[in-house]
């Protein structure tokens, strides 16, 4: 199957197209944003993800011949739409935050400008890839932050929705903080470490639990991580791991580290701890895992846990908790034909922001964040300007005093071609580590955190204020 | 990327073969059973789907060159386990019951013999492509159960885990009952009916309302559906569309449908249903979308909502709700080298059903489902004989006099190569929409379902007795 079809995206899509054709409108200036509504996960921030392989789709975008004639056998479309489709690839501008970069709910994250026709092609796909990585990134963040200090390692590609949803879990994981993965073909392809122990069917193939451990110890001296709960972790696994490191030990080489994949982990992984320090191996790290989230893993440190590594699967793929495993990213026509446009419905958290934007994110001296603003593309907000709130024009603030503002977002495609040199996943989750520690205290918190500002520019406030008092059209 | 690379597993499945290259167990007889041991989403039971695509991958698993260096720089392994390796297929036999069956926890869904090494090495592909698809065919299942005869078209593809999330969650959904998808290219690669609307876009890109909707109308005479919520549902969508369907009728031509996407769909849909009979547009149907699931759809449904069609994405392709987007599908051995082993932990219901078994299904005269029966391989249940809990051995009843069992599974693969003809999906629909008709009442209730009986054979009880006792191993 052709990954990069254009027909990877909804039916909407193509017969909008076709109508934007016949009412000769295809080819008028468009601006759309990419944005979400609310972070996810009840949280207080994101972490922008996906980036690179959404503007590689967007490049390598095609249509086969095959793909075409299944097309005209819809009886929706036209021959010149079909050839007009055919042609279409995508010239205009991308502009979004490089990977990594802490965003919030309600700011532009992606700004397609093109033709109408060009940038509806590109809806689905970025949506597609945006959506899934932002939202296991930010899941990753959010266990990292948990797990605070201990490292944690991706091991979801089992419960992972399907191949692709297994690799870019991967690297999203990475931008979020995880230092490994078990998914042997993404440490290839994106250069992340692999990272693993045995399964219970390793045990279960040898005569006896210390048969099994001895065997994997022959197999693996100087990388032997042992799961020790097949029959009983307390009473068989870890004594049976003690035997085995003191025999690596004569052999001059040193038990890696244990698993524990069920039970209470607080309350196990402290007593194995305490077994393995008298045992002398104080070394031997202590490795959990076993459905766990950030909110699992919070509640194992609290309750005085001795884990040094955490195993995170099912949870973290599927970027799970509220929010039901999607980050609802939208795609919102914001110009047309030049003109500023917005949309306006009862809900009015759902009224888009008009026009053409940028992003400016205030810090203070120390490079800590103060407040994101939003504001049209002309505009260059300074501090000590007032600002708005976003929906409710009645609330209003000013930008601090002595307040630095940078842009958040820059070009990354111009005329259909990428702008920037690929950077290294290491590069990103060190921006998204520097961005949570730049974070106002609080905004890290698990559950009902601090919401970070962001604010709209007082130009911005004005046209939405216009374009709804005339009734947006 | 290599989708059917080697690579696409846990590095854990890797180091465990080199382990058992070895030792000399690699050559070692095995059985595995794949299995789940809760229903998705708290229900009543699942639609097993993702089987031809996981014997496709099984089929295709290949190793590169530049991917075993890969392997090799790990530092890991040594050459002649490479070589082995760079040899190893699969060459066993695959059991297992058609797509579209409904199965129940604590079943054999799978299961997968072969040496030792060539059953671990597909562990992981297997459960990647079943655990997601059979999730996503039940929450299909769930949600068209609660449409209650009105249509489900599956509209994902932007909220979905990656491309391949997409495509395999319009598959699944497909076995599970929707009748169409928006997602184009798995339209084409899975012959189902693709269905689309437009979006707030189109009109936004428009003066006005109607003249979007013209526009429309003119392009797709017979197949326009309206999104009347742009800016007023009943002030001015549904008005605007009912000039739009007059003046379509002038020319020979019928509107047919609208969408809502926003507000109180049961009042909305009554409304709008109210406003288009007394226009004279019976024939206009309402489709309705925006955060979908099983749940919402019912409740539109018992507040007297008249939608003709549910668009259902996120909650669907992401098989959101309790179980956090995943089916905790499991890989156990279940015997080596011809004997029969079972993991036994702490936790009872983690204990494993030891042995190569049959699983069978005792249906009445009118075909309706009485209880399933999980066997050993040489055992033939019949009516009458006694059968067990399969994790308390005190709870036991027997098999309905007069029952008729038919086994549920069949072999799919044989040395490797799959023994059955690839099946449409509406056959593999049709059987799942058989299957929920002869299930007991209750069982296909959302909350709190009637738990289908599922039991063990008196040799499989006395099996799991014996080794529990001899201490498992």
């Amino acid at each position: 199957m052709n990954r990069h079809s254009k027909l990877l995206t909804d039916l909407y899509e193509l017969t909008m197209l076709a109508g934007y054709l016949e009412q000769g409108l295809a080819d008028q200036p468009a601006v759309f944003d990419l944005f979400f509504r609310t972070n996810p996960f009840e949280g207080g921030y994101a972490v922008f993800a996906g980036l690179e392989p959404a503007l590689e789709a967007v490049e390598r975008q095609t249509i086969a011949p095959a793909e075409l004639e299944y097309l005209a056998g819809l009886g929706l479309f036209q021959d010149r739409f079909l050839e007009f489709l055919g042609a279409l690839r995508f010239r205009g501008r991308i502009s979004a935050p490089p990977e990594g970069t802490l965003v919030f709910a309600n700011e532009p994250l992606v700004t397609v400008e093109g033709t109408l026709a060009e940038a509806q092609l590109v809806e689905t796909t970025l949506l597609t890839l945006l959506n899934f990585q932002t939202l296991v990134a930010t899941k990753a963040a959010r266990v990292c932050r948990a797990a605070a200090g201990a490292e944690v390692i991706e091991f979801g590609l089992r419960r992972a929705q399907g191949p692709d949803g297994g690799l870019s879990a991967a690297r999203a994981a990475a931008i979020g903080g995880c230092v490994g993965t078990s998914n042997v073909l993404a440490g290839m392809a994106y250069g992340m470490p692999v990272k693993g122990t045995h399964a219970h069917s390793w045990v279960q193939a040898f005569p006896d639990e210390l048969a099994a451990f001895r065997a994997y110890a022959e197999a693996f001296p100087d990388g032997t991580i042992l799961l020790v709960d097949t029959y009983d972790t307390l009473e068989s696994g870890i004594p049976n791991a003690i035997v085995v490191a003191r025999e690596l030990r004569a052999r001059g080489h040193e038990l890696r580290g244990i698993r524990i994949d069920s039970g209470d982990l607080a309350y196990l992984s402290r007593q194995a701890r305490r077994l393995l320090d008298e045992a002398g191996f104080p070394q031997v790290r202590i490795v959990a895992s076993n459905d766990l989230d950030e909110h699992v893993i919070e509640s194992v440190r609290h309750e005085g846990g001795q884990v040094d590594v955490y195993g995170v699967g099912t949870r973290l793929v599927t970027g799970a908790g509220s929010g039901g495993g999607a980050l609802g990213g939208v795609y919102k026509l914001v110009s047309i034909g030049g003109q500023p446009t917005l949309k306006v419905t009862g809900d009015a958290a759902k009224t888009t922001l008009p026009g053409n934007k940028r992003v400016f994110r205030a810090v203070d001296d120390h490079g800590r964040f103060l407040q994101d603003i939003i504001g049209l593309v002309e505009e260059r907000p300074a501090a000590g300007e007032p600002v708005f709130h976003p929906i409710n024009p009645m609330q209003h603030t000013r930008i601090a005093a002595g307040a630095r503002l940078t842009e958040l977002r820059e070009v990354v495609m111009e005329r259909g071609h990428r702008t920037r040199a690929r950077e290294g996943l290491a590069a990103m989750a060190e921006r998204c580590r520097a961005g949570l520690a730049a974070l106002p205290e609080g905004c890290t918190r698990l559950i009902n955190p601090h919401l970070y500002k962001v604010s709209i520019s007082v130009g911005l406030n004005d046209l939405k204020s216009r374009l709804i008092a005339k009734g947006a059209h």
